[in-house]
């Protein structure tokens, strides 16, 4: 679970870095936009539903791992360095939720 | 929408509130304090979701729902006032919450 | 306390939806959207220390008061709707801000 | 600043922790668990606010440098596996946010 928490953190932040440089773009995205910030906020909710040990860690994690296949999805053909970070980050998040997830079937 | 977002930031204040007075009580039940702070992260995740008017508004407020719903059903019987007032937060925020997840169907 | 956690509350809500209004516009401000995320921020986190009841809530409220008045400033000028209720929600949570931070002295 | 950003987001974790598990423990000190669900909630503003590359991070940090202080003195004599964790990242992240701080003066 710690290393579950980690990627949640790390995307967490590769996320929230992603909003500014997608801001700070001149041909601005909004829906993008809004995929990141969803994402950075369900990243959080993930490391935070692991870190007091809730029991529905299980459902956030699943949802965290929805909404970052998403994320990588978009940023994947996207030619700037930080978009290929944040689609790594989302898919390394991803794969550990979608781990953690199974474990409550 | 407006009201849902409104039920949410009211019932995460509801339920950091009662964290408080959960970890003050000479009684304290961990489990309950917990699903407290869960309640309250995912009524802010939920809240945000609808703020950036996101799509996935109707997967956070399912979820929001569904622990609203645990968090009222152990406030429901409990003596102190605090935690009457959880269970009325929780039950209008459930009850909203899972209408605007019906309209994602 | 209550009504100042309620501006606080109210800010942080209508701070994060001009982020959104702000990104949508075809003429956007970068600086003044880091300060609607900052001030959303802060306004949030003045909120949570008065509702844990932490003795540092003089510390977060003189911050918070200090970046809503930045902000209100930033937005008091604007045309758009959304900008002037920024300003206003920004303008009544720094001074209720100011009120309980001054009592920390 | 990358590594201050780190420091603060695993301040956030441990001390998101240690709440856990001084909620579990048998003698409960109230004040302290407060103590430390400001330290996690000053720790995650600090990060944001130095991510989204706010100028009023200079604030945050100072801030946060003060409130990890205070609960490094806190968890500084304690016994416990997870007081000396939370005394040691409190430490470093006090350490870094009070270099971050005075970089604005």
């Amino acid at each position: 679970m710690k290393e579950c928490i980690d990627n949640c953190l790390n995307c967490f932040r590769v996320c929230e870095e992603a909003v500014s440089r997608a801001i700070e773009s001149s041909n601005i995205n909004t829906e993008h936009v809004k995929l990141l910030q969803a994402c950075a906020t369900i990243c959080m909710t993930s490391a935070e539903f692991m870190m007091i040990e809730s029991n529905y860690h299980y459902d956030t994690c699943g949802l965290c791992a929805k909404i970052c296949r998403a994320c990588a999805k978009d940023c994947e053909n996207g030619s700037e360095a930080w978009m290929q970070e944040c689609y790594e980050a989302c898919t390394k998040c991803a794969y550990s939720c979608e781990g953690m997830s199974k474990m409550g079937h």
